[in-house]
């Protein structure tokens, strides 16, 4: 059987613990040795790849530690999902529309130059979509 | 002419107005016998299929009432549709996850364990897709 | 090379700003030349194309004044990309919807009967499709 090919596209930072529920059901329903999974950021959503960065303009924390938590919590579970062949895409535009530095990224996360050419690149490549 | 196949997605329960009407509007342009139409809800856009269920998450409405009247009207327009031929799936994740008894589901609904997987795998089958 | 073809779908007006950021990025990073681009807008998104209407809907703007200065920067920035071949299509039904006389819209924009169908037919002629 071939592989079952997607990209996630993720915008909005508060859709992060969805997709991340949306990829684990995926893989649970699927079996992971028939998934090839990319999760692609690009708008606001890339601050959650940042532990210790809260997206003001969507997430409007209160308090910069509750944000730092909860973003940990999301890292964490990137990283984990990373290790069994999730692939994490950042997009560099994003990064430099929200100031946010790429060598400061988990060592998981890739980046393109722009996420957008990703996105519609995989989906020539037999890649299904998937706008979370 | 090969019929055209679409996937309508939809997370989001104040989005099932539009997206029935752009099911009808895609019908009505296309024509019945030309199309191939799945509408699959996950996220808490699957408690529009219950009549008496009030999506307190994101419908946040003010009496029990008015909140299963407006359901009736949106099941009864998907049940109209689904006399013509539209599917209709519901996520069993999502439905779990908000407490919902599939044996209480409309007739018309189909379950599939995963939608992320139905939304996927139709894609490989030529299914175009929308995100409502 | 196979040239790149996309649909950028937008359906809410507030996204149009990111939405032709995401157009212009597309295009820097994948060259003018090897890009085929239609901007496919229905919903509220269609009044973006008249300068001086406001989407109450959506916008809820507090002036009219400061709506028809923000709805001209869009449509100037558009008028620019449609130079570059980029295509931007309006669904009749949406502006049927909204009270929007097409023949107010800009020489640059065409009209679809149904935007739905244009965004579900343009995927069986090879396009990858971009939810703003």
């Amino acid at each position: 059987m071939n592989k079952l090919k997607a990209i996630f596209h993720i915008i909005e930072t508060e859709r992060w613990q969805r997709t991340l529920n949306n990829v684990n059901n995926f893989i649970k329903d699927s079996g992971q040795d028939n998934v090839i999974i990319e999760v692609v950021a690009n708008g606001a959503a890339v601050a959650a790849f940042f532990r210790n960065h809260c997206s003001l303009e969507e997430n409007k924390p209160t308090g910069a530690a509750s944000c730092g938590i909860e973003k940990a919590d999301l890292v964490g579970e990137m990283k984990r999902l990373s290790q069994m062949g999730v692939g994490f895409t950042a997009c560099r535009n994003a990064l430099k529309m929200h100031d946010l530095d790429e060598k400061s990224l988990p060592g998981f996360v890739s980046v393109v130059p722009a996420g957008i050419t990703e996105i519609i690149k995989k989906q020539t490549e037999g890649y299904a979509y998937y706008k979370a």
